[in-house]
C-alpha cells in the first residue's frame, strides 16, 4: 500500500483479551515503520502477513512496559530469520540504555544488526528523512519522557499532461525532470513553461501519531493538519478526574485536539481496559469532531482513501 | 484442580500463528507454578481463567528468547495489579544477571517483590520444598546451560477405615495423627496398630518438565519413573541428524526415554515450525511407548486421572 497506517494493538496498560498493549505499522511504499512494540506485536505481523523482512526501523514513544516489551522477543525473530540485515531503533539515550542489554542477550547471533538513533526527549527533531517521507517528533505530556510522530510525505510529482508532452514534443528522457517542476527547452532554445506540461501534484498525505498524553492545547499547532489522526483515548469523558494525573486523554480531548489542529480524520485507541463498549469511544469523539475511526486490533487505515 | 499441568505455550524458537513459545503451569493443591514464560504467557494465563494471584514460583530451564521473553510482560502485569506479594523466578545466576536488570526497569512501582532463587546449572539440586511437593533439578544437554524441574508429590495420608476407628473408639482429635502412621493407643493403654485403622495411602503423583534437550540416555534414570514426562519433541526421526547439534530430540527420543525412566504416561511438545501435522509427533512415539498425549495450546492434563 502506498500509505496505510496498520493497529497491531491499541490497548493500554493492563492487559486483557479484548486489547493487545500498543503497536502500529506506518506502511509507506515498500516500508514498514513500527511505532512502539508491546508484547505479541510479532504475531500481530504474522497475522497481517506484514512481512518482517520490510521492517526496518522502530520508533518507540516512551518506556512503558505496555509500549517496549514485543521488542526483545520481535529482534530475536528477526535475528533468527538469519536473513542479516540492520534495524534501526529510535528511542531516548535512556531507551538505549535499558533496552541494549537486554537485545543483546536474545539476538545478535547471526549479522543481524542493531542501531540505536538517539532522539531529544525534548521533540522538534527530524528522526527519519529520505527523498520522499520526512518524520518528526513532537513532546508530549506523559509521566515519563514521551515522543509522537508525525510522518510527512514530501511534496509529490506534478502530473504530466501526456497531450501537451506529445504537442511540443518532449522526449521520455525529460519526463522526471518536467515532473519535478523544470520547463522544457526545445531543440530551437524555445521555453516550455513547466504549467502548460503539467497539473499539479496530488496532495501530501501525513499522519500523526500522538501516545500517550494528558491533553495538551499546544500539541494541535505542533501536529498540524495531517491527513489522519492518532491520538489516543484512554478515557471517557465520564472518567475526566483519572486523564490528567495519568498523563492520558479522554476521547473528547482528543477530538478537540483533531479539530484544533485541522485534522481530516482522527484514529482512536490506547483504550483503558476499564470500557467494554469501544463504541463509546468514537461516539464521544463524534460530538466534537466528525470524521472519527474506531480503532481496533487488526484495522487497517489507507491514508490514500481518506 | 489437585496436580495438573496446564500448556500455555509448546512451540518453538520461531515463532507461528499454530503455537506460542514455551510456558507451562503446573497446578498443585492451590498454586500456580509456572515453568519458562515465552512471549504471550501472561494472555495464555487470561485465557485459561488461571489467577495471577495464585502464580508466586516461576522455574526457568535455560536463558533462550522463545522462553523467558514473557517475562517482562508478566511480571509488569503482576506489579500493576498493585496487590503487593512476592514472585520467586528460579533460575542460574546468569538468568538473575540477564533478566534482574529489565524486570528492575519495567516493575517494582508498588510493593510487589521479586526474588530470585540461584541454580546450580549442573542440576541435582532441590529448587523448592513445601510440606506436599518437592520439586528438583535435572541437569539437560542443551546447547546453553539447562535445567529439567521434577515436580514429586510427598508420600500422601493413609486413608482411615471409618468403621475401624468407630469399632476402637478413635476420637476425631487423633485422625491427623493416625492418617500420618501413628499407632492409637485406648484409655485403657491397649495399642490398636495403624494398619488396622488405616489402608495404605493413595500413590504420589509426579511430573517432570524436560525442555529443551539432546537425546540423553542417562536422564531416564535421573528422571525415574513419573506420572506425567513431558519431554521434548522438537523434530520427527526423519530430521534426526538436526537434532543432536541443535541440543534438540526427537519424537522417537523422547519416547526411549520415557520407556526408559519407566514413566506412566508421555506429554509430546516443543514442535519446531517446520511440522504442520502435529499428529505426527504422536504416532512416531507410540510406536516405541503406548501412552502418548499430544500437546496444544491450553491443554490441561489432570494426573489425578492418568
Amino acid at each position: 500500500m502506498d500509505f496505510a497506517v496498520h493497529t497491531l494493538g491499541c490497548g493500554s496498560a493492563k492487559p486483557s483479551l479484548r486489547h493487545q498493549p500498543s503497536s502500529t505499522i506506518v506502511e509507506f511504499r515498500n516500508n514498514l515503520f513500527m511505532i512502539d512494540c508491546g508484547e505479541g506485536a510479532q504475531l500481530a505481523m504474522m497475522r497481517k502477513r506484514l512481512k518482517f523482512q520490510r521492517l526496518r526501523h522502530i520508533f518507540l514513544t516512551h518506556l512503558h512496559g505496555d509500549h517496549v516489551l514485543g521488542l526483545p522477543g520481535l529482534v530475536s525473530t528477526l535475528d533468527l530469520h538469519g536473513t542479516g540485515g540492520e534495524l534501526t531503533i529510535h528511542t531516548t539515550s535512556e531507551g538505549e540504555k535499558i533496552l541494549s542489554p537486554i537485545l543483546k542477550a536474545f539476538a545478535g547471533f547471526t549479522d543481524f544488526k542493531i542501531n540505536f538513533n538517539i532522539l531529544s526527549p525534548s521533540g522538534g527533531e527530524t528522526a527519519f528523512e529520505n527523498h520522499s517521507l520526512k518524520i518528526r517528533t513532537v513532546r508530549l505530556n506523559h509521566r515519563v519522557p514521551t515522543l509522537g510522530y508525525i510522518f510527512e510525505e514530501k511534496p509529490r510529482l506534478r502530473h504530466l499532461r501526456r497531450d501537451m508532452c506529445d504537442f511540443h514534443g518532449v522526449p521520455m528522457s525529460q519526463f522526471n525532470k518536467i515532473k519535478a517542476g523544470h520547463d522544457f527547452i526545445k531543440p530551437d532554445a524555445t521555453v516550455i513553461p513547466n504549467d502548460r506540461l503539467t497539473s499539479p501534484p496530488s496532495p501530501s498525505l501525513s499522519y500523526a501519531h500522538i501516545s500517550d498524553t494528558a491533553y495538551t492545547p499546544r500539541l494541535a499547532e505542533e501536529i498540524g493538519p495531517v491527513t489522519l489522526l492518532f491520538h489516543e483515548t484512554t478515557y471517557l469523558d465520564a472518567d475526566l478526574p483519572l486523564a490528567a494525573p495519568r498523563g492520558h486523554s479522554t476521547a473528547r480531548q482528543a477530538a478537540e485536539i483533531a479539530k484544533a489542529s485541522g485534522a481530516k480524520w482522527l484514529l482512536t485507541g490506547h483504550y483503558s481496559s476499564r470500557y467494554s463498549d469501544d463504541g463509546l469511544f468514537r461516539k464521544e469523539a463524534e460530538e466534537i469532531f466528525p470524521n472519527v475511526i474506531l480503532n481496533n486490533e487488526g484495522l487497517t487505515t489507507d491514508l490514500t482513501k481518506l
